[in-house]
């Protein structure tokens, strides 16, 4: 495991988000309709070639490795292929962050029919996936710190329909190197849906400083 | 949020999740080698051309709603967008569950590089939604009754390698309508990596009967 030195510019790196970005927008939208079509045999026939034949182009020249998490000179680090906010991969919605000067950390994400569990609702696990990762960026203080995940407890407060979601993470207490940070989610305007407290920890071999980041 | 009654027989539910499972098995091709491709901005365009012609024909015919919950009148179930299981879902693995007679709930999968957090490793809250999934499962004593996640805590001991992934559920205790759940994740063959300990509640309007299963 470990963090890879890239020397992409960030102009290069921007220039590539854009370009894998919208493919994967575009196999986002894909993974939605395979779940709601109702075309018939045939119709699946020739929409199977054509996703077949899309994924022969695209491995033509393709790595076998995970995307990892990459840096350059500049500053800038990149996790593309991440299952929360991986711009290349498809499975995440992706989640995008915003710090605020108090260190707390939001996100709102639309959660589509892909991401459901209860009929209708968001699955609980997805909103533990979400808060998991969110919550490792907090504690991370804008990665400014390497942390792992120590514990990680969420409480069910009630269903999540699927739809616009808001969530927030802070830390609330450090002591040595622990990080104790608490979260919620809910639906956009709506009371919490699920609220966690986590337990981060800064590993031995990172208070060097040579390496920051949330490892999630 | 309901389970919906459906005129499909078992038969008819099994064919079409052989006709739309392996749509979305390709699809899930398609997100892996997004992820994994270095092809230039041409065949970029010419992917991505193919995918929204295959979007386009499964956009034909298709529902507006999610999947949710259905069943028919041989007792048959079925959530095919659910994030975790949903043979239709290419977010999903998916997972398959293996009921013991203990009660116990056992499921190996692999996890690609889309399930990536850590660098090479299995995103920690992809553990954590994995485990919900399995772990409300288990509760539902194999949806015999249903029931709500009340509270989830989870334990990370170690790094989990991207690739195969064992896990395993089992009731460890049951008071009045509270189910606890224990369940730990690992590598294939290693020592767990994630032990997860859940309360999930019977809630009082479905002690009557009339429904069972795992609202995850």
């Amino acid at each position: 495991m470990s963090f890879v030195p890239s020397e992409m510019t960030t102009a290069e790196v921007e220039a590539s988000e854009l370009l894998y970005g919208g493919l994967a927008q575009d196999v986002r939208h894909l993974v939605d309709v395979a779940i709601r079509t109702n075309v018939d045999a045939d119709r699946v026939a020739a929409a199977r070639a054509l996703v077949r034949q899309a994924e022969q182009v695209l491995a033509e020249d393709a790595s076998t490795e995970p995307a990892g998490i990459q840096f350059n000179t500049e500053g800038r680090s990149w996790n593309w292929g991440n299952a929360v906010v991986g711009v290349r991969n498809a499975i995440a919605p992706p989640v995008i962050l915003r710090w605020s000067d108090d260190g707390s950390v939001r996100s709102e994400v639309d959660l589509g029919v892909a991401y459901e569990g209860p009929p209708g609702c968001v699955h609980g696990g997805v909103s533990a996936l979400l808060l998991d990762h969110l919550m490792g960026e907090t504690a991370s203080a804008a990665h400014t710190r390497l942390i792992v995940t120590g514990t990680l407890t969420l409480r069910y407060l009630q269903p999540l329909p699927l739809g616009r979601v808001r969530m927030q993470a802070q830390v609330t207490n450090e002591d040595d190197r622990k990080v104790t940070v608490t979260a919620h989610l809910g639906p956009d305007g709506g009371e919490p849906a699920v609220e966690a407290t986590g337990l981060f920890i800064v590993p031995r071999w990172a208070r060097e400083g040579s390496v920051s980041g949330s490892l999630d």
